[in-house]
């Protein structure tokens, strides 16, 4: 017997309702535990033991440094990887069906100053519908989602024809080895999916971006005859204003309709500045450090040549800019832009079960960050989208925190794209 | 029998010039003492031992922070003088003349990366006429002219009028506390002379100067969408633009001839920046330190006055400042300006003896720096003239040095200043 699709939605909605109290103490547990970058054991192990609960085949491993150093999208602080498991939970389908990746990333950023936060940050309390921790949005929340997903299928015993690879990765903050070290172990799919905190839209692009360094060179002189000298800190100014010039120039070549309502697609913004050593001298060096967007089509070494190409000009704005060229380096974390076609059918399925679950319309954009779902979409060939129940705006901020109920709307609505993805085998029924 | 005066100075040439292997030995010596703050005591001893056996009275203290610290003028970064004596020598003078302060400071600022010194930073190596060191320009080659000349003076039996009082400070590159605690212990004169290194130029008038932090305001965001944010970094540029445009309005007063060959009179110098603490995220804050120039007939309270109306207006440029006003600070060290009439009778002297010794005419300006020389003139009721055998351009830095032929024809210029200003007791001759 067949269920029609409203069954399905109905049986799927009863299951995860009546299962609301289990996500809930679920995300509690995953939030609790501080995974931090080198401190992911502890809850990949919870993860790996939720897998086996659910009678997925779970293969656990913590990622070669040593090998992925040489992969031309490694980027990381670290080259090892103990203490920071990935884990993979393998559903086997009957064959015949599409594949997924269903991607999630266990390590968040640290919680800053704690007396920013009103609640100690790994609290997972739940107050008015919301729940709240380190963690709770970005990602632990979307992660909760995809588990449920695969609990409501297994338990309501849904079989599928195609694989269901679920992934728990490390890194993702810091430029998504874990990710990157799946892909080279070789799980690939026909399609993925990432539950960030995308507010519920949904991204079929994503922007990439990479971190520089800009040295701006003045020559020193004491403060007092400060006309002896060449302040760095002003020629900073002009340097700043330069960058300001070229993120102009990039974003007018976005028309993207999905950034439309992005006042500045692919922003270049200059987070650190630091200059000068005492009061009564003038700077001879200023450091900035920044982050480049990168657009969904764009390479990132097309966006370095095209920063480089840019500074260059620098000596005809001021000729003390030709002597002394300020040096660009790429330094730290990398996110690799990802492109899907707006009609790719995992779009197309995502999107009619979302009217379905939501029964409005889902809003779809182009996201203003990377993801893990650009090595996806680029190196694992999987071709990847955003959608999640987390809140962007707290992301990586104090008493950062995600409304129950989206994690539980997001899990119904992955629960019949898998379905709808991989198709239902139906010759047991 | 009364020597004319080319006599004298024929008595006085031809003694410093028997004298030069002590005196440079001496110098060596007293560079050699590694006398950075908290560090004075080896080196004042000397210093006193010298005076003693000039037959000075001798006056060696360690300031008492606990009372200095309530003093109006008190600037230092420490309350305790342990182990940082000043010294002071006294030639009673038979009466009836005009007494005079020579006031050096003994302290050195440090000699900072030693990669960058050719030598030993406190050699106190002789090459090609110039003595090398940390403190061989600032000041302590023109604490051995100063000393050259009272060695003179005692050795030629020549008996003065009036008194000089030697002042062997400690604590002028830190705002004058070593200074500040010979005024309050009641040294005083007719006039006083400090041997800066001025390259030989005599400057009546000196710029005083004070640092500042100014704290801008922005509002923090992820970089991705840093439209959602405000920048610090952007807004700092707004105030360093509208601080060099008060640099603008307060030169413009400056009229002074003695500023005539100096671009910018009194500038307001920003020495140091520092904001943001992460590539990816919008700069919240940013601080920056600065020294502003003070003129020499100006007050440091109407300096600060000014800069705060100042300030205020920025709120015209940017509403973001209406209700994130930058706050301006005043920390660390102050140097007190100072102004003495260019016609005043020691300079009178001072330029004739100048005359006499190098057969040109000097160049007289006003300083683009402080010294205690303010302190002198406006605490200590005693005008103050800077004139000094040191090079301007190497103090503070690496390398730093003197020309011997310097120190002694500072040496000769200021024991006839000396005994021109005290005037010669010839009832013994």
């Amino acid at each position: 017997m067949t269920p029609r699709n409203a069954d399905l939605i109905k049986q799927i909605h009863d299951w995860i309702s009546l299962h609301r109290d289990e996500g809930i103490a679920f995300l509690q547990e995953l939030v609790r535990i501080p995974s931090i970058q080198g401190n992911e054991t502890e809850v990949q192990l919870l993860v790996a033991d939720k897998l086996r609960s659910l009678a997925l085949d779970v293969d656990m491993w913590e990622p070669d440094g040593e090998m992925l150093v040489t992969h031309p999208y490694f980027c990381s602080p670290r080259n090892r990887f103990t203490g920071s498991p990935n884990v993979v939970g393998f559903l086997k389908g009957s064959g015949g069906g599409r594949s997924i990746i269903l991607n999630g990333h266990i390590d968040v950023v640290p919680e800053g100053n704690r007396e920013m936060w009103g609640d100690d940050p790994y609290s997972g309390h739940v107050v008015d519908g919301k729940l709240y921790g380190r963690g709770a949005t970005d990602m632990k929340g979307g992660n909760v989602s995809l588990l449920l997903a695969l609990e409501a299928i297994q338990r309501l015993g849904l079989k599928l024809k195609g694989d269901v690879i679920f992934e728990s990765v490390i890194e993702e903050e810091s430029g998504g080895a874990g990710t990157l070290a799946a892909i080279v172990k070789g799980y690939r799919a026909d399609a993925a999916l990432i539950p960030e905190p995308t507010n519920m839209r949904i991204f079929p692009k994503q922007q990439g971006s990479m971190w520089f360094r800009i040295e701006v060179k003045g020559r020193s002189a004491h403060g007092g005859t400060r006309y002896e000298g060449v302040s760095a800190i002003e020629k900073s100014m002009t340097v700043i204003q330069h960058i300001r010039e070229l993120e102009e120039l990039r974003n007018a070549r976005v028309t993207d309709p999905l950034y439309a309502n992005n006042p500045i697609p692919i922003p270049i913004n200059i987070g650190v500045i630091q200059g000068g050593n005492w009061p009564s001298s003038v700077a001879d060096t200023v450091n900035l450090e920044g982050r480049m967007g990168v657009a969904p089509e764009e390479k990132l070494e097309e966006a370095k040549a095209e920063m480089s190409r840019w500074m260059a000009g620098l000596r005809d704005k001021d000729p003390w800019f030709e002597a002394h060229p300020p040096g660009v380096t790429w330094f730290g974390a990398q996110w690799v832009p990802g492109c899907v076609d707006p009609e790719h059918a995992l779009m197309q399925v995502l999107i009619q079960q979302y009217r379905e679950v939501k029964q409005v319309e889902p809003v779809i954009e182009a996201s203003p960050w990377g993801t893990d779902g650009g090595l996806l979409t680029v190196v694992g060939e999987t071709p990847c989208i955003i959608f999640g129940p987390g809140i962007t705006g707290v992301a990586h901020y104090p008493n950062e925190h995600i409304e129950i109920e989206r994690v539980f709307e997001v899990a119904e609505i992955i629960t019949l794209t898998v379905i709808h993805w991989c198709e239902l085998d139906e010759t047991e029924a």
